[in-house]
């Protein structure tokens, strides 16, 4: 991990080693002996001090060093830093973060922050408010920004609308290459950073977009209109951020236009929070694939997270319930047979293991977009042909050891049989499940997982015992 | 799903629906009759019919329609469309798709088709192709391609060095605004995109870089010096895709410069290739944690497919044998008493999904670099205070139903007890093995499992079952 190390400014262009700043450790970490000053600081109100210690921080160290704090000095540090504290950073921790801070910060100091942000950030900070303060900054904030975020909160949660920048450029299309630059040069009022200008009509409907390396390529006297590309890469504000990052992925974009339903600009969807999106719903699918809810965060405390994960362990007690049942109908085979109680779990076992595989590489698949109506019955012919191959393989090897173990060649034929028709049914399940549920609307992340460790369960349990049952006459 | 619906160009700016590309259905798949026609043309060798069925094709349309063919027919329809065929649709496709599809191609044709792609996607076919032929493709090269091509190629695999785009503008320091557009203007040479402009000394050294929105809003006469960064963000060539990916995440980046080891400007990053890094590596941790190897893609063959998942499962069977083991010393009270067959496995299940709960949370933080040693305390205090709240409520709930079935309050307090043990033990085991693997320098996402889940079972079994010999003096 030397990842801060190389973005650290070298004092000397030839070969020099790379420096580490002072509050991070070898391992990119905050430093303790950092972290300990700042809390010092904190302790002592000690203003000047911090402003010191954080004036070369980033956005997102400083979010690094507010997660690192303990919950009662988050606000304080904010409060002692005053405006030296960028908001931003409040962008950069986790929701559950976020919301705490916010509810100890003075409305004021709120409002007074969220002026300066981006209206995406600003958008991110009100959003976890609650409804009363968010009204009361709203109300602190001149009228044009106000209505400018106003409409962005109008939009519904998670959609492009809420994570669009409406910072923009827009030109009209008989302007010049000359012009606009001219007027860039002039403009007092521009977004923070940009990578294409927009064409638009008097009534502010989308008529193209010029990439800034091409405007910058092309001469002076040349009119937007001949250079603009008059289909550019647009998306409704009221579009699923999911599908919008999807977009941006397919076509490699770096920012998109957002329209309303008439095609009007009302702002301009920019990569890095792209990226943010798509790093959330990794998350979330891999949250859900491990059965924890996905909007759990590290900051949630304990009661929070306990009741999160009820749920989930409830289902899976119930689904061992119903398995616990399939057991009990075996109950005289078992009394009669104790080495099926011994090996029993281990059907299960490889069952739960196998379905866990399958349905992991059709979830991520459909979930990329990967796995759809035209290669549906590709991947479902193979994951059944992996199970079978895998289920004669470990039936064999299976086979052999219980049969040693056991000294019988019989009980090495039952568990082998069982083996293969519970790895076969893992592979149909670990794929229909996660279809069935997608076609049904139902995310297959969150709800495969339950399923399918409960039909190999049930599936295990049933042959091994009914397969014993039957070839023992037990 | 209307992704695709969005992107179309509208024929009218007023509130016209956006209208669906034919070759798209209602929900963005590649459509059947249109996938049909196609394959018609490849069929009758018709290349004309060909051509015009794709020529609005983006490439990561191109990509999805090699897909969605018959392996055979995919190098076809690239011969057919000869010249017309954007070789970039080959990076987005699978591995396995662009190493099958390579392998059938002439020489001749690679070369041909490299020769036009940026540097990145060159080196992602090139590093495709076996060194036989990657020579041969290599040796077809101008010269000066062939260089940077080569360079590219010795930066080791999943290196900045690899990804990097080695097409980008630099100019000297003393050069004004004014020079540098008009160098713009009149270079023919120019990287397709870019999103700032590189300064550098005579010896190539990195000296800082300027944004393009920052050049545009300069005056002709300002020179470089004055308008750029010079602590522009830069990686370093060898340094690992992963690292990178995190430092554009939190920076929020849109292109870095990559140096080499003296600091010599050698290429450049851009952000969508990160967002591919990305997502493979959320691809590479869901798939671990499920088990299955982070290179299996969904092109795979049944074989492939089986003998990458054989290990998973060959490793879970020795596991599940160590538990068998476990259940072999209670023999006796198994004999005794079958009510402890039946619900042995409800309690190792319920340690599994605890246990498995914890480990995703832990893995997924470790990844995200959101879990270090700052807050691993308080992240283990946590889980452990989980673990033991949710083993008081599911001894509780399962107590009193094992009780009630069994009709027996022992069997309740015996099976509660084993619970509480279990969870904690599962919270512990969960945060701990990715941890100590982290530590140790070993990807906690493709390990923590199975030692996870042969924690959980081993002590569920061993205290369900041991307790109950205690208890009832089995």
């Amino acid at each position: 991990m030397q990842d801060v190390e190389e973005m650290t400014p070298l004092a000397t262009p030839e070969g020099a080693v790379a420096e580490q700043p002072i509050f991070r450790d070898d391992e990119g970490e905050l430093n303790q002996d950092f972290l300990a000053a700042v809390t010092d600081a904190i302790e002592a109100s000690d203003s000047e001090s911090l402003q010191k210690l954080v004036e070369d921080f980033h956005e997102s160290d400083m979010g690094d060093l507010l997660e690192a704090l303990e919950p009662d000095q988050r606000p304080r540090l904010i409060e002692l830093l005053g405006s030296a504290f960028d908001f931003t950073a409040l962008t950069e921790v986790d929701d559950a973060v976020r919301e705490e801070i916010l509810e100890e910060l003075e409305t004021e100091t709120v409002a007074e922050g969220v002026r300066d942000l981006e209206s995406d950030d600003a958008v991110t900070i009100l959003e976890s408010l609650d409804e009363d303060d968010k009204a009361e900054v709203l109300d602190k904030l001149p009228p044009m920004e106000r209505v400018a975020l106003q409409r962005s909160l109008d939009y519904p949660e998670d959609s492009a609308g809420r994570r669009m920048q409406t910072e923009f450029i827009a030109v009209p299309p008989f302007w010049t290459v000359g012009q606009t630059i001219d007027f860039m040069r002039e403009g007092s009022d521009l977004p923070e950073t940009f990578y294409e200008i927009f064409v638009i009509d008097p009534s502010g409907h989308l008529l193209g977009a010029v990439a800034l390396d091409r405007l910058l390529r092309s001469k002076r006297p040349v009119t937007i209109q001949e250079i603009m590309n008059d289909a550019p890469d647009l998306v409704q504000a009221t579009q699923d951020q999911e599908e919008v990052a999807r977009l941006f992925e397919r076509y490699n974009l770096v920012s998109a236009a957002v329209v309303d339903e008439e095609r009007r600009l009302v702002g301009v969807m920019m990569v890095d929070d792209i990226v943010d999106v798509l790093e959330e719903e990794a998350d979330a699918d891999i949250k859900a694939l491990g059965g924890v809810n996905s909007d759990e965060e590290l900051s949630d405390d304990v009661f929070y997270t306990q009741r999160s994960r009820f749920p989930w362990l409830f289902a899976n007690m119930c689904t061992a319930l119903v398995a616990a049942n399939v057991i009990n109908m075996f109950q005289e085979s078992l009394e009669r047979m104790v080495a099926l109680a011994i090996l029993m779990p281990i059907v299960a076992s490889m069952g739960g293991n196998a379905g866990t595989q399958t349905m992991t590489v059709a979830v991520r698949a459909l979930a990329t977009r990967e796995l759809g109506r035209a290669n549906a019955w590709r991947i479902i012919r193979r994951e059944a042909a992996v199970g079978l191959l895998n289920g004669l393989v470990f039936a064999t090897i299976m086979g052999t050891l219980a049969g040693t173990w056991f000294q019988s060649v019989e009980l090495g034929f039952v568990i082998g049989l069982a083996l293969i028709s519970v790895l076969m049914f893992a592979a149909l399940g670990g794929i229909f499940v996660p279809l069935t549920l997608n076609r049904l609307g139902v995310d297959p992340a969150v709800s495969s997982g339950p399923f399918v460790t409960s039909i190999t369960d049930i599936v295990g349990f049933f042959s091994f015992l009914g397969i014993a049952t039957a070839w023992f006459h037990l």
